[in-house]
């Protein structure tokens, strides 16, 4: 890349973080180079819409360069990053093509999220994937939406109920929000498409080890989200630890110790998140500390130890222990814009990040939502509102705002949902979970 | 499936076919089981607007389910056909999970449509997929936005010139539309997203054995379609054929005999298709012959030769060599469940089916298309305000149609798509592409 001298600021990461550095890095005299591994942007606070049909992937997943192409100073690479040099200030890379690819920069800034961790079992993530891509959310909608159609073929009341049984691990605003949608399928949605199954007899269960749902909420919201779950037909059972997790099921540790399978046929992970790996080679590298979950202690200014020019931002630092939420993300980013600007302009350093709090809301089902911002504490219809007005206002592309607004009203005027896909390469995961009679006469009388 | 002794009708396929076939029997006293390997309908003529990341999957593959919802006779198996027992009157089929499925029938619609073929030349499938499913659609979008991407990281003048070269092989209406996308995507939409690389440089080249493009158009229309085609740069070549295809490129029989190869990462297979592999099996089952393009030769009225209960309707039967269009199945679907609902009836059979052909029409970029229907032999602007008009109409649900007239005027107004994904396990076929130089400071100035 030509960069006619320029100083150069390498982003590692198009979410929030990384995308709203670049943004704020439109009108300094820099040479913006933006690495992802994916094409596009995602808005993870909707990813669980696309896994559970309501939205398509383009509305939550504009193309990074699509968004960037109006900044004459920032362009985009379709790499994965795997190391730093941070002596020699350049950054390695993978081309989707298995090309290496090194990128040398003045600034860098690293913004590569988080990824599910499973505690010490990995052996759970073929049963119990997470929810943090577009690729997740994809293998969730089939895997959801497929469960009720192998029900409709289930040849015994064993093997219906094991598939129309949803357990979803984790209560924080991933694990409740997918909850509410599954549940709004099985009762909302899908009862007229069956014939043979009635789909409002799904069960769906959240388990959290801790004592509440939404722990991160003020507790009358808390018990407003849990009544909500509740009328869905939610079994919440707090306290609760997932033992062990295999295709057929679940294991459950009570909270009186004892050991409880549940045979379900889908088991969400929504309970434990770490720093990406690329946090590991950037403590490597730097000698910068972490903390329990793998995230960066980077000093006061977003900065690696002993290298100024290195930033690590978003979910992947643990600074003050701010919460893995968007908003951090996008303060941080411009935060970061802002520091090499000045540092540019030979300016005195900025203060030190402080993060912003705007508050926290999350949906419990379509109708309703609990909202903790702006000095407010609302649930139900109208928290909902409000949330669905914020969500929209932070969506890229107007495109993208306008559809995404109308398949909301979609869902709620027609009870259906327009993105109900099933990958049908995703069927080879049905076969391994194999144990079936043989050949029955299924089409008779 | 308790069916209460009532007449059951099982119909092969949810393409247009099968789907108006369940349709017309919404008010016949008959069991129907639609029977499909995948959860959706295809709107197929639009499945060239998913491919080129204008359309989201969703707009052209409503639910099977939410679609027949409203039909309480009716009910849908998500599984895959795989022979007919015409004696016995039974269908077989394996469930997603790999477990066999037998469903019997009093009368039987097999519609399972066509699948591209290469004349002998299998080995040419995996360089140069068709456009016939969802899957293919998604794998071409990831091919065609992703050799972009690779182009912009190319590292000689060889290589980019190989990214930025599509041949498309078939100049029908799906190769014809194909063709113009990919122009439009490369000299209209994406020129300002991409930083080292002249997208408008790309070379589009469009091959045809016969002598014109749209041979099924009347002469005038086919020489507007070509100039429309020129207007964006497009090379096309006829009475030109596919010699080889490999994933380097494609080599080129020209007209007078020379070979000629040409460089490119993209070649689209447009050229040939045959019935589906049920029809062959159904061909056995009954002693039905079949055409050059295996499809089956019915009986005037659609059903197979000593079967007046078995049906095989749409791009699968080669009755008067009726085209494998929409239309014919439609109409042919409409046919067949009129049949059985009057020979239920105690009627007198129907005439044989007689088509009727309402025309045909195909774009040419977004902007332009041509028309032969109704009387009217159209082109330009006009055209495709009529062409649009008409897909739009046909769409399933209100819902779809609505979002698919907002996306094409968010293309044309913006000059975005908002379907622009590349879906990283692609990649591992660009690394079968192989033979690049090694690491280079690719990001330095």
């Amino acid at each position: 890349m030509v960069t006619n001298g320029r100083h150069r600021v390498v982003i590692v990461g198009g979410g929030f973080g990384g995308l709203y550095a670049a943004r704020a890095l439109a009108n300094a005299d820099v040479a913006v180079t933006l690495i992802d591994r994916v094409n596009h942007h995602l808005f993870q606070p909707l990813l669980y819409q696309v896994a559970t049909g309501i939205l398509s992937e383009g509305e939550i997943a504009p193309a990074l360069r699509g968004v960037l192409r109006g900044q004459a100073n920032a362009k985009v690479l379709l790499a994965e990053v795997t190391g730093f040099d941070l002596a020699g200030r350049n950054v390695t890379a993978v081309e989707p093509d298995g090309s290496d690819l090194v990128v040398a920069y003045d600034s860098l800034i690293v913004a590569a999220g988080m990824t599910p961790t499973y505690f010490g079992h990995d052996e759970w993530r073929a049963a119990a994937p997470g929810l943090k891509t577009l690729e997740d959310a994809r293998w969730l909608r089939s895997h959801i939406l497929g469960a009720f159609e192998m029900a409709e073929m289930a040849r015994t009341p064993e093997e219906r109920a094991a598939w129309l049984t949803f357990v979803i691990v984790g209560a924080g605003p991933t694990g409740v929000e997918l909850t509410g949608e599954i549940a709004t399928l099985a009762r909302g949605i899908l009862p007229r498409d069956f014939q043979d199954v009635a789909t409002r007899d799904t069960r769906v269960v959240l388990i959290d080890a801790g004592p509440s749902v939404l722990p991160s909420f003020p507790e009358k919201l808390r018990r407003r989200a849990a009544a909500d779950l509740r009328g869905w037909g939610v079994e919440i059972r707090t306290g609760t630890a997932a033992e062990d997790i295999r295709t057929a099921g679940i294991d459950l540790r009570n909270p009186d110790g004892s050991i409880e399978h549940v045979a379900a046929r889908t088991v969400c992970w929504a309970a434990g998140m770490r720093a990406a790996p690329l946090a590991d080679a950037l403590a490597a590298a730097s000698g910068t500390s972490t903390d329990r979950a793998g995230r960066l202690l980077v000093r006061p200014d977003l900065t690696l130890p002993g290298h100024a020019e290195a930033f690590a931002i978003g979910d992947m630092m643990g600074l003050d222990d701010l919460p893995g939420v968007a908003q951090v993300a996008m303060q941080q980013g411009r935060y970061a814009a802002g520091a090499i600007a000045s540092r540019l302009a030979g300016e005195d350093p900025p203060p030190p990040f402080r993060y912003k709090d705007k508050g926290t809301m999350a949906t419990v089902g379509p109708r309703h939502a609990v909202v903790d911002a702006y000095g407010l504490r609302i649930g139900g219809f109208i928290g909902s509102m409000m949330w669905a007005f914020i969500h929209v206002m932070y969506l890229v592309g107007w495109g993208n705002r306008v559809i995404t607004v109308m398949r909301w009203l979609f869902q709620l005027t027609t009870r259906n949902r327009s993105q109900r896909l099933v990958d049908v390469r995703h069927a080879a995961s049905w076969r391994e979970l194999g144990d079936r009679p043989g050949p029955t006469g299924g089409g008779d009388a």
